[in-house]
């Protein structure tokens, strides 16, 4: 269904409205929209309404209430997902992916096996505007409410640092698939808490020394089945089990 | 754990086996391995065994068996994903992704709203053959043990036929998320066959004439949560899903 926004405001009072200009050309014209067809009504207040269209006037549609849709499309947690620094091309399309899979901030991290270095700090910034208008894009397609947050790229001990405010932080780690230890779902069904971290190792994985220093930081390892996954796919493997846990019946 | 690929014929009852050349230098010189540290042999028959390092000799490495591994990599079901036909690099990132995640089979689906429409048959061909190289390359990485078949693309006509043999038929619609419709979890909790088909729509959705098509044909419409996924992210939505339902604790 269509969605409209609209500046008006609304409320579950409101019976009728009135749209014009442009909303109205490409009700008529572009969506060759008839009578009773329906509509979403988006506010600036972020509240959103379904709408039926009751008639076309010469240069206006006339709406209808139908009912509000009080559905949030935002998870309950907010999940953070970490990533060893890869190359800029798979960053992003992590990035894209996990904002429509309802990610809340993302941040590359420096790590012993990640291929890519970072040596100029204003190619970063650069690549940190262009991040952001990625996501933005991914919002708006996937209706999200919330912007995704794209922090700067943080060595191993900043993101250590980083990480203590979260309330559970766990890490995909390789050899945790490989022997079984598959308990993302244990932590996502017990765990009552807010803020998660998801760590996830850059191409050649966690070294053995930052899994030492995970441990000592209280990150937990989960595993994401028998199959080894690319750097690039965990994240979102991380993000749809969450949704599916969180969000599906 | 590092895996090697041996042609020795072994069973439960060998104890101890040697190794030499190519496989010997890489355990000692550039994984670096010590006595007492353990790597995953990999017969010719697909078993897998864990073996520790017993000692070094001059050109050989001696490894004594601890344990098979019997773990499985591939899902209890048999995963088809269709696609509706959208622009080629679209459909072989799903490809790669939906193999490292354990699909069994893709098929792509000429749909009312591809944007992408299939003009010149020896160009599909062309087309399957590099599908089927990226199948393979991303099973290897993946370490699984079966090779996801790619078919030829089928007309919608084709595609409700070629359903006919599967337990249940699925389809992700955009609208049943919008209404709150999420029932992949009941499905995959409650459901007990072996064959499960999931069509997710192109760039432009399910037509509503399809809609009708697919209902009346055996299909259940699924949502994949609030958020509007795009073509090329929903089969990963769904594959991380029954993965998470089906192999995690």
């Amino acid at each position: 269904m269509q969605r409209y926004f609209i500046n008006e405001y609304i409320n579950e009072t409101t019976k009728i409205i009135e749209i014009t200009r442009n909303d109205y050309h490409h009700i008529k014209n572009v969506m060759r929209m008839k009578v009773k067809d329906k509509v979403y009504i988006c506010t600036k207040e972020e509240r959103t309404f379904i709408f039926e269209i009751l008639l076309f006037q010469t240069d206006s549609v006339v709406l209808q209430m139908i009912e509000e849709v009080t559905k949030k499309v935002e998870l309950d947690i907010e999940v953070t997902i970490a990533l060893g620094l890869v190359r800029r091309e798979k960053t992003e399309e992590v990035l894209r992916r996990i904002t429509e899979l309802g990610a809340n901030e993302f941040v590359s991290v420096e790590m012993e096996r990640s291929i890519v270095q970072l040596k100029n700090k204003s190619k970063q910034d650069h690549k940190l505007d262009r991040m952001r208008m990625i996501v933005k894009e991914a919002s708006e397609q996937s209706h999200r409410t919330r912007l995704l947050e794209v922090l700067d790229v943080k060595t191993f001990k900043e993101f250590l640092n980083y990480a203590k405010q979260f309330d559970l932080c766990l890490y995909a780690y390789e050899e945790s698939g490989r022997d079984d230890n598959y308990n993302l779902k244990k932590y996502l069904q017990e765990w009552k808490g807010k803020k998660l971290l998801v760590l996830i190792g850059p191409e050649g994985g966690i070294s053995s020394k930052e899994v030492g220093l995970l441990n000592q930081n209280q990150f937990f390892s989960i595993g994401l089945g028998p199959r080894i996954l690319r750097a690039e796919t965990a994240p979102l493997y991380v993000m749809a089990a969450i949704s599916y846990e969180l969000e599906l019946k």
